[in-house]
């Protein structure tokens, strides 16, 4: 990993050329700052993006290429689906829970429709359909999928359901490559100017405002001069040990980061000029455990025997509440008409069976009448379509009752748990980096996941929501910088 | 609350004149700040202190003056207790969690029993005798009582289980401003020369280093020269809502905030100059559950009817871990022979009573075979003295049979959840305050609570964990500050 030990303020009267002039230098060369090149083009300014891998991509190009849109897009109301922005607005606060940044879930509320129709007009394609079901990602090329908790308690109360997870047209996982391809060509187009293998390590400054930043690029440090001001969308930092350990520690009880060289390198400029790094200690982290769909039907439980969440929310939700659990590990309880093997990927074993649930309690070691008890109330009430516990609806509520039982281990360790971080620079609706007495900091705009944005708490995360912050709020800092 | 929100960096080629010049300045006149000032006249530094408020105190005069201290003192050793400095270590370590500095556990690991006798040396008085029993503070003036979590699981596996929490000399609760007194008195005798009614606003830096402090006296800015150094003692942020909503958004679950004007001013002017605040997320909390002290005996459920913590560990990592649960409430039940009327200061009302487990599931309005599974499984193992889910102890891990039985909420709202933050500024094991790149910045030193220090972890808090690092880690900046 690129030291970033050294992460101070150059100042401009120390400069000794500027080797490269623009209005705006966009760092980093994701769905952000693609989007961001995007609209400073349109708007009619010279824009350089700067890019420490060899091409275009970061994390963005290692989604699934789903974002987040509601209040009523032609996809939702071809399917039925009668969305509003109110409905969607207050979805939005609700994902963010203590964290949320209230400002942002309303602009993108009202505004995601448009956001929508734009990035249809930037090229990025979609078929239109919805595809029923639990999906991580679909594996055709349909749209609509319900990607969070929208059906599950508590958000199904305040804020009426619908899927709002839309993908771009194509064929199986992975839609977040054609997804940046389609935006960097794009952005290219328009006429952004592009260096690749060019890492920034500091931004300049002349006393009153960001005008530039250090680029290193063949070994050698170039001094860009950025009239209007600099973009920073580099990401987050899961690939910052240190950085981690300091600001969000309890992400090392998980164990596959997601990300392309996340290194928190623009927090750490952002903050090296005054800005101001929030809600450091949240994370994303998922384990595809409702892969085959089936056992989406399945109860969790702790090492206690005891279930902690309503299973019918999102599977990121189920495993972010997984791994506040302790002992290291979490059980699915699955029945045979929904057991199947699980997917070799997810690192999930089979850690106990048996004819009734006292004997799969046996096999875990669990004390007599914990799991058991568990199981009972739960079928109980699930017959009766209800869930006192939790809240789970119907019809992921359902009995678990056709022996033989199993239970399957998802190991913090071993399993596949990956994560990303959500906490970074503070930044206002416009992209602009505020410092700690939320003032903008001249010259410096910031989106994606080098922001605390959207994606704000990771007990409420959706699939899509990133991406959504990641190409909207990229495209406000875009605009902003270049007005 | 006085505004913090224009803290900048003043530059020393901006000073108009200087109104004081000293060696060493000390912003705030807590315990924090009276052991700096102490170690720096003792090392012949002129010292300045500034105190925002009238008098000396701040958070430290509003505790019960513990201090945690271990590895054989004369208490411990007088009551039995053979801890050792290895044990003591790994406990101070287990106590950090994930956010642990094992530095500064090891440091002070190591230097307890001499601070313990330099706090005898200033004139803090000790009885010397241990008070068994589980006590939040002693009602008389004992001195020795268990202040943590040290007998119960996991603690108790790794490191041998003494007590440790020793307390000033002082009949009844209350001796932390006995404490503050002493040693303010000491820090006068040796010629600190103080000045209250004065809040610093700003650090002053001449390029190189601190090398000053703005200090607000009588709404006049006064320019103060410290050529040796700046020390940081003026807490945590837990008075700062804005603060508090970036960084430690989980702590508006709970109500009532502990400290004398904590609104996280040492934090901004270390942050101003480039320091590095680590783990703002975290926060102690506690209500008096185990008041009257056979409560210490009840058993936990949250809204589930679910245990979630072993309830013979510290009542603040009881209820750090209560606060966690959702639904704003949990229970605390106990039986006939447990149940004495709560005190009053507490909020802590009736809830549910019953002759069965099963009556008190009912009067809760759980569904049947939640709580009564609970306490029939608790049960069945108490009186074979294991808790096979959560491993309490004997003698705290009892049947709870004797009927009626009784079922006690403590309300996060409502019951008196007192908190304080415990993220900071991040230091050496000198008092240095180091940059998010981990180098110290010449002239800045901090303890207390406006840092990160060994109670870094709201879960693993135990009573005078903070005074202990308030005290130590306050010499030690002191020391640093004046070499």
């Amino acid at each position: 990993m690129p030291d970033i030990s050294m992460v101070r303020p150059f100042p401009a009267s120390a400069v000794p050329q500027w080797d490269f002039a623009t209005d705006v230098a966009i760092i980093g060369f994701g769905a952000t700052g693609a989007c961001a090149a995007i609209e400073a083009r349109t708007a009619g300014a010279r824009v350089l993006l700067f890019e420490r891998s060899s091409g275009s991509g970061g994390a963005s190009a290692l989604s699934g290429g789903e974002i987040y849109i509601g209040g009523g897009t032609d996809a939702q109301r071809a399917a039925g689906f009668d969305d509003t922005v109110e409905d969607f607005t207050a979805y939005l606060k609700l994902a963010g829970g203590p964290c949320v940044d209230e400002a942002k879930c309303e602009l993108y509320g009202r505004e995601a429709l448009d956001h929508y129709q734009w990035l249809k007009d930037q090229g990025v394609p979609y078929r239109g359909n919805f595809l029923p079901g639990k999906h991580i990602e679909p594996t055709d090329d349909s749209t609509l999928i319900w990607s969070g908790s929208e059906a599950a308690a508590p958000f199904c109360h305040a804020a009426r359901p619908a899927p709002r997870g839309h993908v771009i047209q194509h064929v199986g996982w992975g839609g977040g490559r054609p997804l940046v391809n389609i935006l960097e060509a794009r952005a290219r187009d328009l006429g952004t100017e592009f260096h690749c293998d060019a890492r920034a390590v500091a931004l300049i400054t002349d006393g009153a405002r960001v005008c530039g930043a250090v680029v290193r690029i063949d070994n050698t440090n170039r001094f860009v001069r950025a009239t209007k001001g600099v973009v920073l969308a580099t990401g987050g930092f899961v690939f910052n040990d240190a950085m981690r350990r300091k600001y969000c520690p309890d992400s090392f009880r998980v164990n596959s980061p997601i990300g392309d060289k996340d290194d928190g390198i623009g927090i750490e400029l952002g903050v090296s000029v005054g800005g101001d790094a929030i809600h450091m200690d949240q994370f994303f982290t998922t384990c595809p455990w409702t892969m085959p769909e089936s056992h989406a039907y399945g109860v969790f439980v702790n090492r206690a025997g005891q279930r902690f969440i309503n299973e019918d929310c999102y599977h990121g939700r189920v495993s972010r509440c997984a791994v506040d659990q302790d002992g290291g590990k979490v059980y699915l309880l699955l029945d045979m008409a929904h057991f199947v093997q699980p997917l070799d990927l997810a690192g999930i074993t089979i850690a106990g069976t048996g004819n009734t649930w006292e004997e799969v309690e046996a096999e875990l070691d669990m004390a007599p009448g914990t799991l058991s008890a568990t199981m009972a109330v739960y079928n109980t009430h699930a017959r009766a379509g209800r869930d006192p516990l939790f809240d789970k609806q119907v019809p992921i509520l359902t009995p678990l009752d056709q022996a033989p039982f199993v239970a399957l281990e998802l190991n913090f360790a071993t399993s596949y748990f990956s994560f990303f971080t959500l906490g970074g620079l503070r930044t206002s609706t416009d992209g602009e980096v505020l410092d700690r007495q939320g003032q903008p900091i001249a010259g410096l705009y910031a989106a994606g996941r080098c922001t605390s944005g959207l994606p704000a708490w990771g007990h409420g995360y959706s699939s899509g929501m990133s991406l959504a912050d990641c190409t909207f709020f990229g495209r406000q800092a875009g605009k902003a910088a270049a007005a």
